[in-house]
């Protein structure tokens, strides 16, 4: 059986966590939704080509490549999709990019402030030529959290006065866990703050549709010395934990906190909310739920409302499943790539842009900063100086 | 210094479990609420002497009596509290009705269905000379159940479609767990269907405003001999758990279960009513909350709403604490006689009356005779012969 | 790129909502578990050919048929995935089997009790010639139950006292809601009880192991006429509810409750079971999670336990995401046809098998038997009367 | 009746709500607890006559001072409770403590740091005469609280690394909400700080066994007039809400939250901390309940655990109700008097003493220096000069 529908050639670099899941995506993502491109998974990347040969089999891919430069070039590749660790983003989105290719980028944009902002730069060129960009920021694609957007953009919260969020996992709580690229800050660029920190960041800054404008931070790094898996120790070289205040542009004050050591908490991405006339909570480990505080109620009916965002007509869902039939973490790829497809057909500018990318990276950047300086107050760079904080 | 108004002079029979928490509710009420009589603790009935004068000085009593009907004869006593074992009830509210004096009775109203109907017949001769008498089904002044009974009233939930209930308890799990007076038939009149489900049969009844009209049950004994504490062991005689199916005068459908092997559920009253236009849902393990459901709402807002049922506009909370502020089991007691001492001082009729204790003995009296020929379906005695179903 | 592993065509009937569902169980499975057969999608089977074909290429199938004889008969189909209503699994199934062909089977495994006998006995005669058989209860793959099962199994509960389960949802609740087919009793057999019961008493007999020896039921339908789509009324002719109570094999009590009127819950399919050592308890509306309370901790730090069942080591959780990152409702269709693959390479007999969806269809049947009879007691037929219960 | 008990003369200044909730818990304390002294009524101060003797006849309070230097010079007054506004504290405690009164104060300690060091100062006076002082810090007597204060004692959760906290409750959110003494800087020294954060400051100091060595803060004032109840306007001249983040002596780090403007948070008191062995959470909002999680249960058992804190050997929950039935609000001030009285009858200090009263004040002191200086890093004053950081 055919199909009359173009299809776009996907080519990705990287296959480990990322890789399983954006491959899962990009094969079901027409299966549910309706895009106007249909992905074909043409190459994957990896430099060892064995085991890039056994992952695109395991994962569905036509062929393999082991220099990512050859995968840009390739003419079946329309779109490059980094699944790398931080510290080859830059590098590979800029080429893919320059050559004309759309570009999805794993989170966070980059490990340092000037590799996003050559990013961005790229990314606004490329754009001018209708070559597309996106970073991975799967969780504005969690229902939930993009329902909770609309109701703060519709205005039901009122004014937003405090924003409180924090990411916690426990995988790093025991000391004999071994090291991994993530706790070597060259590989990584930070710890929990650059990891867990991005998301909870992005997500806030997209749920309130504001924008950090200065933090006070502090960072610890609780183990120092790991096994590294072949009998000697390795040195952790990024933080454990990053905690930080901060102020939005609307005025609300806010807390956040980032953390691989919260014993029993397992992927607790939670933000919660308060406006002047409603409020919200939402926590990842319970994804598809949304709490909702209506202020405008009596007292004596008001309560946090469990919404289950499971219905039709909730951001995404109405392609999946009924009612009370639970999405799961692997959605939110598939929901991000629908977008990102749709805008790709569409001629338009999916978000998160890199520029929203490196919007977070700022924020870490000025967390980072501050932690240096004994938590001094610190403007986040950019909001201030350019400007977006009168957005 | 001293209070112009009129006192009202206590006689309470019994000092255990009940007897505490009465006495605290009698002490208490005049500090919190503002009744038109004020509770004077004057006499204590227990049948060993020093244990009675042990409590009396615990408790507050001014005075102890060993024989009831003494108890009652007493020209200082204008109200008689009966916290007896159920084998007693009916002897000593009669006595006391016919002696003109107020009664409140603790649930169940009585053993037997005869006994319960001697009850309310006397009660119901005892008004018309302007003696009160109550049932003590505390669970009515949880002000969320309260709370709960007023939205139903209101219209709020539609028709009544679903109602599910479940008292679980886990305190008998145990085989190992000794007897006690509330396992022999001849002195509780049954088990977990009188000590638990009486409970949720009224609660059920008082929430809907509606009645069973009959069941279809099946009762069990999972540990039928127990240490008697003394080396040896005893029989029991009544039931560790009853589950009934009911239907109620409106056309709902009901599941009702009641036990004390549930384990881990340490006082799990729960009601769950589902209407065509709300649901609520209620657990007196978490006595300051009502979930509510409001199914007018749009489907993307509308999720079961975490009430604090701690709002001053709340049924009986504006004399207690600041919202979020919580109340406890005792509270139920101290709400229950605030409104019995004001029914007594306007002269009205307090609820539930012996009548509605009837009801509820009529209830458990059909579960009894299903569970007895084998679940087959029976009508509640007395709603169907009286006519009461019409109401 | 070529597999060497060997493939296995299926050919799938119906494509409605569990169409959807099982397509992409089959797409899925072979990119997260390693079973030793690779499944091809080869045929899609639908009578009007241009829904089929359209079905086809959304769900990623080869090829059509409009007759299901001639898709069971085609060279290319070694397994027939029954995704009909119940009326007609009956006739494909048995066709299916007597033609040497495995089959899956969606539950209800067929809408008489006549019916599932002559499945069950089609597939114990396949099953001599090596030809394999499923009933797709797919909440035994949801890995908190799947662990729930490995749990009681360990003797962690000790005896099984206690089992409540209910299915609620509320999509039937506005009596404006049209007609369907799951409203005639022709086609679906009956009502909630099928839809909905079917799931539950499955889930309970698996996860106690043990089989349900009696019921007492009793049904209600609420709303008895409904718009039939084309501005007429069509009559319901099922069950909107039932509930009933239960004995199980070894001396278990218990509570069912199957219902589409539960206002506000969408997907609550809950069992509790109350053991002499522990307790479980399940939410689908919280599928990821399960409650767990362990009789055996000092009372001071006992409690329900939230076990978030995301663990690698937990059932079927090792191939799918890291902890704390949700599965949702779909995935229990991937593990299911996982072990289902594994069972036909392996040549071992997958569970459930017809014979226990023969075992639930014997209860609903004597639900239904009950319900006629006022509620009257019982026997499950088969249990007692081929002696399963001395099981 | 007569016991033979010694009494105790309680002077109570200050009759609003702490004072009613003080006024239940002298009255109560005796009839569940079994202390060494009983509590007598004696007096009740207050400033208008009128109003005080209202207070007293409704309290229980046997006369009234309109002077509180005369009501500690009674003879009947061996105890001076202390339930005014923060800025009267000192000068009442000191005086009490140099008449040889024993006494209660309430939270916070004082409203500057300057009068809780003189506070501090005249206690250690006192004790040496026997004469004994106690900071009403009501949240230690939480049954859940100090139970998860005795887990950390006991090693259960290892070294503690994060500790979290808010304090949330929505009463000034709406802009039209009136002025009230709690908003005059003079009159409460600070705002939400003071009122909420102080319990949060001490809950988390009590609980973990550590110190706060150092914080970094913003406070924020969200509604800067607000109506004076007289039609005029009124200037808020204290913080709407605190927040900071915090080291403690142990080496964990934390973050701090007080609010007043959690729309839909009524009384969130809550507190979380992760150990290396176990972690633990706590709502007020369900006070009864702690959350507790075993890092030394197998991964697929390990959950957080919901514990009711209701059986008898719970702290202070003995002389209350059976398993189930909650304590509320009220009940932390019963526990903390017989806490008090037996301290007292026994001849040892009570906890928390005005010392602990300082170190709260000190943290609170260095969370308004950093936030007065851009949220530098700002040492606890005392806790670093004193070395208090080493024990």
């Amino acid at each position: 059986m055919s199909t009359a529908k173009e299809t776009i050639g996907i080519g990705m670099v990287g296959h480990a966590f990322m890789g399983a899941v954006h491959s899962h995506a990009w094969r079901s993502v027409h299966r549910f939704f309706t895009p106007p491109l249909i992905p074909r998974l043409a190459v994957l990347g990896g430099r060892d080509e064995v085991r890039a040969k056994a992952a695109a089999e395991r994962f569905g891919w036509e062929d393999v490549e082991t220099d990512w430069r050859a995968l840009i070039a390739r003419d079946d590749v329309d779109l490059v999709d980094i699944c790398t660790p931080g510290d080859s983003h830059a590098e590979i989105a800029i080429a893919a990019l320059e050559a004309g290719k759309h570009v999805l980028c794993e989170k966070p944009l980059a490990n340092t402030l000037a590799e996003a902002e050559a990013m961005a730069e790229a990314a606004a060129k490329a754009r001018a030529n209708g070559v597309r960009s996106m970073v991975a920021f799967n969780y504005r694609r969690v229902p939930a959290l993009a329902h909770a957007r609309k109701l703060v953009a519709s205005g039901a919260l009122g004014e937003i006065r405090h924003v409180r969020s924090v990411y916690l996992q426990d995988w790093l709580s025991d000391p004999e866990s071994p090291m991994t690229w993530r706790l070597h800050k060259d590989k990584a660029g930070s710890g929990a703050l650059g990891d867990l920190g991005a998301h909870i960041v992005d997500a806030a800054q997209f749920v309130t549709g504001e924008k950090i404008t200065g933090v006070s931070a502090l960072t610890n790094t609780f183990v120092k010395e790991r096994p590294d898996g072949d009998g000697g120790t390795g040195q952790v070289t990024v933080d454990d934990t990053a905690l930080f205040l901060g102020r939005f542009t609307g005025g609300a004050v806010a807390s956040f906190e980032a953390t691989r050591f919260a014993l029993g908490r397992k992927n607790a991405m939670r933000l919660e909310i308060n406006g002047s006339k409603a409020s919200l909570a939402f926590d990842f480990e319970s994804m598809n739920e949304l709490s909702f505080f209506d202020g405008g109620q009596p007292a004596t009916e008001a309560g946090f409302r469990r919404i289950l965002v499971t219905e039709p007509e909730h951001p995404y869902v109405g392609v999946w499943w009924p009612p009370g039939h639970l999405l799961g973490y692997e959605h939110t790829f598939t929901n991000e790539v629908a977008d990102l497809l749709t805008a790709i057909g569409d001629g338009t500018d999916p978000e998160p842009s890199f520029e929203d990318g490196l919007r977070v990276q700022q924020v870490l950047d000025a967390v980072e900063r501050s932690a240096a300086e004994e938590a001094r107050w610190t403007a986040v760079f950019g909001v201030t100086r350019t400007g977006v904080a009168e957005e």
